[in-house]
């Protein structure tokens, strides 16, 4: 039987720059060769080019789709999860990762990062939301350097969390 | 036939600090004496503390609840609903309001805030988060004073939304 | 501070016959007189026509919405709760009520069935669905006569189970 | 690129007989061996057996959990979807299948049932429920004779509608 696999997920706008789709291609390249499957919410912009990259490199992609249908997903998703539940797919994207990668994104991505944290997953973040509460820098998010660095501090955190 | 009401939501904690507490009745209460309905996550602290306000000044509360039993209501909801969905029920809370009043928080609260202005919903902060993306403030969260200036504003917020 | 009060579902096809209208107001008006708050999925066809009967007899309405905005809600709601979440909102409507009364309907109204006999919660029918499996009747649906006779039946089923 | 794969779902108790599990088993089995993916709800009874015999010979099995937690999965399921919603997540198993195979059954199976007949999609039934409206039998649940013919009649069912 194999082994149950590490999934890491991908959050970000459902439009981006092409300086961010570049990014999120990046880091889903990283997440295939370091032998994780990428999980996203399956549509367009960093979703896209993050399962574009994870293809690329062979990797497995999965999209759990807002809609009713699962002609919305973006070419690079192999397997579609039609959820039918709108908005709310966004808390099974941040509860059925390992680990959170966020890059840039918007309110979408802000209640994802909130439902990934309410449940204890590691959120590494590239050149996206910093938050602070009570006028007290939240340090919640961990911040990221490149598309490489991001992956390692995603499967990082994974292990030492579930090797103890 | 009745006019259909004004919702008002009321986010925060579900276990709170006696200040926050107080904080939650008044406003509660505030939201009552404004001629609005309460709607809220339905369980304890800020949720429980904001029902009993409203409950106190003759207003209507309604509970939208995670799990699968009324029972887990606070006892200051009148109307609760049984959602089943879990944390997801957040989205519904969100979006179910006119405009939204966050109290101070953790993680659950960040989601429902970015629910909340995904959907184009106001909300108002009082001790709550603050954003920043990229290096820049978000202003999107409307700071308040004190609970007559929460709920003022979330009242005034949507009759310029409402009226245009 | 009120008590806190009974909710009946009513449950059927988004479109319906003249004929399932007429019942299904019947059965809104029957609720309202009985005192309960009549719960639905807040959009056309018998759910309208129950909202429409409930109102006229001076009662509440709640519409639990599958779509993002509280605008599609038939004019009879009173309180819209937006779900976002679209069919999975079926669940919410049968367990949000003490009982739930099926007039006709069609695969939706199915679901609905399922998942408030899931969850202990009585079904009573009009003109809808009959179940067998593996040859056997299954009996949970409660046959009514007419919209009298089916509220009346919920309201005893909830008396029976909840005053145990 | 790997082409997007065809999904079947089966659906059945989470306890169930041994007999029930044998047919699970076998069904699950001939998926993997028709050269589809697995898709159930991901615990235990009809679900665990047909995922071990999807795993038996080779295939890919997909849980889509109730719960808060990738641990309640059997442990057949190589990819775990979290989602947090419980039973609501039955609309996600029912949408996310090209077709459904119902093995028996309780009022959950029934609700997953209404939800893949909501959404057009094709439900093969094995000793599961039979369905009747206003005195006349529905033949929306097509019956098949043994797992060979329900995963035949899937397949067959899943060609002819998306080759239109």
């Amino acid at each position: 039987m194999k082994k149950r696999q590490t999934l890491v997920a991908v959050i970000g706008g459902g439009q981006c720059s092409p300086q961010e789709a570049e990014l999120a291609e990046k880091v889903g390249c990283e997440i295939a060769r370091q032998g994780a499957i990428l999980v996203c919410g399956g549509l367009g912009g960093v979703m896209e080019a993050a399962c574009k990259g994870a293809i690329a490199e062979g990797g497995t992609t999965i999209g759990i789709l807002p809609g009713e249908n699962r002609e919305e997903a973006n070419p690079y998703v192999q397997i579609p999860i039609v959820t039918g539940i709108g908005y709310a797919r966004n808390v099974a994207v941040a509860k059925s990762a390992h680990a959170v990668i966020a890059i840039a994104g918007s309110y979408g991505t802000l209640s994802e990062i909130g439902h990934a944290l309410q449940s204890g997953i590691s959120v590494i973040g590239l050149n996206t939301w910093s938050l602070a509460r009570d006028g007290e820098t939240d340090s919640a998010i961990i911040p990221a350097e490149d598309a490489e660095d991001a992956v390692s501090k995603a499967i990082k955190s994974i292990t030492s969390r579930y090797s103890k």
